[in-house]
C-alpha cells in the first residue's frame, strides 16, 4: 500500500507536469493529423506508417487514462466527471480489435471522436462547453415550440401538398425536412412556385412559417443574451462586493443618531 | 344546486390532480402521433384504428373542456381567457361530423390545430406565446414601414419590369412576393441580371430595397432587444426594493440634523 | 392683414381637426390603392376612373399643403422641417403635366413617392425615420470600412479571375457588383468552383472577404446596438434626476459637520 | 545637426499641416482610382498616363514617407507603430522595378495594397481596425472549437461520402470546404439528397453540423457583445470617476461620528 502511495504521488506530479501536458496535446494533434491523412489516397508506406502509429496513439491513450485513473485519489470521484467517462470511452471502443472490413468503416469512424479529446484536455474549450450545456435546458421550450411549429406545418404540408410533390412532402417526416429547408431560405421559392401552380395562396403558407420560425429563433437568441448578460452582471456585483453598500451607510448614521440623542438626553 | 356544488368541487380536484393532467398531455400527444401517421400511405386496419381513435380524442376533448368549464366557479370568466375559448372552438369545430370526400381534407387540417393544444396545456409555452403576443403591437409600426418599402418598390418594380418577366413583376402582388424572395437572398441575383440586360442601372433597385429593409428589420429586432432589457431592468429594480435608497438616506440625514440644530439651541 | 389672420386661424384649427388628419391619411391610402391598382389591366372605365382619381388626388395634396402654408405662423419655418420640403416637392412635382407618352412612366414613378407621405403623416413613422437617420452619421466610417474592403476584393478579383468569366469579373463595378452577391451568399460557390479550377487556392479569397465583410458587418450592428442602448441609458438617468444623488449626500453631511463643529465651539 | 533639428521642425509642421493631409488623402484616392481605371480596357493615352501616374504616386509616398520618419524625434518609436510598418512596406514593395511580364500581375496586386493606406491615414478608420484586432485574442477560442467542429464533420464526411462524389467529399480538405458552403446555407440540399439516397439518415449529419456551428457562432457574436458593453461599461465608470462614491460617504460619516464622540467625551 505504501508502494501504492508513492506511485500514486509520483503519477500526480507526472500528469500536472507541463512538459507531459504539452505532450498529450502534441499526440492528440497528431492521432487528429493522422485521421485527416487517411481521408488522401495514401501510398502503401504510408498507409503502413498509420498503422503502426494508431497502435501507438491508441496504447498512449490508454497509458495516459490509467496514469489519471491512479492518481485520483478518490476513485469513486474520476467518473463524477462527464470529460473523464468521454475520455474513457473514446479509448476503450477504440481497443476492441476490428479485422472484419465490414466494419473498418465504423472503426475509423469512432478513432475521429478522438479529436474530440481536444476539447477536454484544454481547459477554456471545456469551459466554452460547460457553459453551452447549461444555457441548454433554458433553451428547451422555445426548441419544443419550434418542433410543434415545424410538426404542425409538416403535417398541414403532407396533406395538400403530397400529391404535388412526394419527394417533399410524401409523409410528415419528409415535410420537416423540406421545411427546414425553407427555414435556411435553401431554393425555397421553387417548392413555393410549384404548390402555388395548385393552391394559389400557398405563398400564406410558407411565409407564415418563415415569420414563425424566424420569431421563435429571435425568441432563443434575445434569451440566450438577456441570460449571459445576467450573469455576467452577477458576477460584476459579486466582484464589488467589498465595497460598502447603502445599507452599510444607514447603519452608519443609525449609530449616529443614537450617539446625538445620547448626548442630548445626557444633557437634561 | 348543492350536488351541484358538490361536483364541481370534485371536477376542481380532478382538474388539478398531476395523474389527470399527465393523461391530457398524453392524449394530445397521441393526436399528434395520429395526425403524422395519417401522412403515411396506411395499411387497412391501422386506418381503421385511426378512425376509432380519432373518435376517441374527440370525445375525450369535449369531456375534459367540459370538466373544465363545469370547475370554473365564474362561468364568465372562463371565456375571458384566450386560451379557453381556442380549446374550445378546436373541439367545437372536431365535433362536426363530415362525411363528404370533398370536406375530408379540411376535417384532417382542423384537427392538426389539436396539436397548438401542446401550447395552451404547458404554462411555459403558454408564457413564451404571451410574451411574443406583448412584444407584436410595439412592433406594429415598424411592420408598416416595412410594408410601405415593400409596396413602393413592388410599385416600381412593376411599373419598370412587367414587360420583361410578367411572372415576377406581373402586379403589385406578384412583385411583392417576389421582393420578398429578394429580401431572403434567394436566386436574386437571377431577377438582378435579368432586368439589368434592360435598365443597366437595376442593381440600385436591389441593393437600396435590401439596404431599407435590412435596415429596417435590424430595427425591429434592436427594438425588441431593448424592450425585453428593459422589463429584466424593471424586474431587478424591483425585487431589490427593499434595499435603501439613498432617498432613505437623505431622511435620515436630515432627521439627525434636525436632531443636532435641537441640541444647539437647547444649549443657549 | 386683419382677415388673413382670421384665416390662418380658422385654417391652423382645421389643419389639427382629428376628421380632417384622417380624411388626409384616408387620400394618401387611396392614392396608395390607385397606384397598385394601376400595376393591373384594368378595363376601360377603372381606367378612366383612375385618371379622375388621380387630378382629385393631386389637388386634394396641393389644397393639404396650402393649407399647412398659410397655416404656418412663421413662413420661414416651414422649410426648416425636411419634411414639408419633402410633401411640397412630391406635390409640386405631380402637378407638372405629362402627355408624352415617353415620359408617362417617369410620371409613374413619381406619383409612387406619394405612398411615402404615408411616412411624413404619421408621427410614429416619423420619429422611427428619424432615429434611423441619426444614426447614419455614426454608422459612415463603417460603411466606408466596408466599401475598402469591398475595392480592394474587386480589383484583385478584376486583376485575376477577368479571363475566367468577364461576365461576373469584367471591371471593377461588376467585381463588386459580384461581391455583394457573394456577401449575400447567392449563389457563391459556382463562383467560387470556376475560379478554383485556374487558382486552386481562390477559396482563401472568398473566405477571407466573407470573413472581413461579416465582421464588418457585426461592428455595425453592434456599434446600433450600444448606441440604443446608451441613448436609453441616458434617457432613464434623465427620468431619474429627481432623486437625491450621491452628491447631494455628501453636501447635507458636511453642512452637518459644520453644525456640530459649531457646536464644539460654542461649548468652549 | 541644428540644421538637421530646423528640418525636423519644418517636417513637423507640415506633416500636421491640414493642407498637406488632404493632399495625401487626394494622392490615395487618385491612387485608388487608378487601380480601379486599370481594371478596364483604356485607350493607349489613357494607359500611358496611368504608368506617369503610377511614377507620381509612388514617388510621393516614398516622399511623405521619408517626411513621416525624419519628423520622428525618436527613431525606434517609429517602427514600433504597426501602422508606419505597413505604409512603409506597401511603399517599398512598389518600388522593386519590374518589366516582366510575369510579374507584372503581382506588381498590379501590390499596388491593390496601397487603397488600404486610407485605413492608415483616417484616424476613425484606424480606430475601428484596432478595436477589431483587440477583440480577436478573446475569439480565438472560439475559432478553434468551430476548427474543431469542422475538422470532424470533415473527416466523417470524407469517410463516408467520399465514393458518393469525390468533387465535394474527396479528402478533408475538400470536405471542409464543403462543409463551410453548407454553413452559408448555399445550395446544401443538393449536397444532402445525392447522399441520402446511399445514407437516408445522413439529414442527421447536416441538421447536426448546423445546430453545431450556429451555436458556436451565436457564442461568438455574443462573446463580441458582452465585451463591447463590458469596455462601454468600464468607460462610463471612469468618466463619472468625480462623483463622489459611497466611500467618500462613509468616511465622511465616520469623521462626523468621531466628532460627535469628541463633543461627547469633553462633556463629562
Amino acid at each position: 500500500m505504501s508502494f501504492y502511495y508513492r506511485l500514486q504521488e509520483r503519477l500526480l506530479a507526472l500528469k500536472s507536469n507541463r512538459a507531459f501536458e504539452f505532450f498529450v496535446v502534441a499526440v492528440i494533434i497528431i492521432s487528429a493529423l493522422e485521421i485527416g491523412a487517411k481521408t488522401y489516397d495514401l501510398p502503401d508506406f504510408a498507409y503502413a506508417l498509420t498503422r503502426y502509429l494508431d497502435v501507438f496513439i491508441t496504447l498512449f491513450f490508454l497509458f495516459e487514462i490509467t496514469i489519471r485513473f491512479i492518481a485520483e485519489p478518490n476513485k469513486k470521484d474520476f467518473f463524477k466527471s462527464g470529460w473523464n467517462i468521454f475520455d474513457t470511452l473514446v479509448v476503450v471502443v477504440s481497443l476492441i480489435p476490428i479485422q472484419d472490413s465490414e466494419m473498418a468503416l465504423l472503426a475509423r469512424l469512432v478513432r475521429v471522436f478522438r479529436v474530440l479529446r481536444m476539447v477536454s484536455i484544454i481547459p477554456e474549450l471545456r469551459l466554452l462547453i460547460n457553459s453551452l450545456i447549461k444555457a441548454l435546458p433554458q433553451l428547451g421550450y422555445v426548441v419544443l415550440l419550434l418542433f410543434i411549429i415545424f410538426y404542425i406545418y409538416a403535417a398541414i404540408g403532407s396533406f395538400l401538398f403530397k400529391d404535388i410533390n412526394p419527394f417533399l412532402w410524401g409523409n410528415i417526416a419528409i415535410s420537416m425536412l423540406t421545411l427546414f429547408r425553407v427555414m435556411t431560405f435553401e431554393d425555397w421559392t421553387d417548392i413555393q412556385y410549384e404548390t402555388m401552380e395548385v393552391y394559389p395562396l400557398s405563398w400564406m403558407f410558407y411565409m407564415s412559417f418563415i415569420f414563425f420560425t424566424a420569431f421563435a429563433f429571435l425568441n432563443m437568441v434575445i434569451g440566450i443574451v438577456v441570460n449571459v448578460m445576467e450573469e455576467e452582471h452577477r458576477a460584476e456585483a459579486l466582484a464589488h462586493s467589498k465595497e460598502p453598500t447603502i445599507e452599510d451607510l444607514q447603519k452608519e448614521i443609525k449609530e449616529l443618531k443614537q450617539m446625538v440623542s445620547e448626548l442630548a438626553r445626557s444633557r437634561d
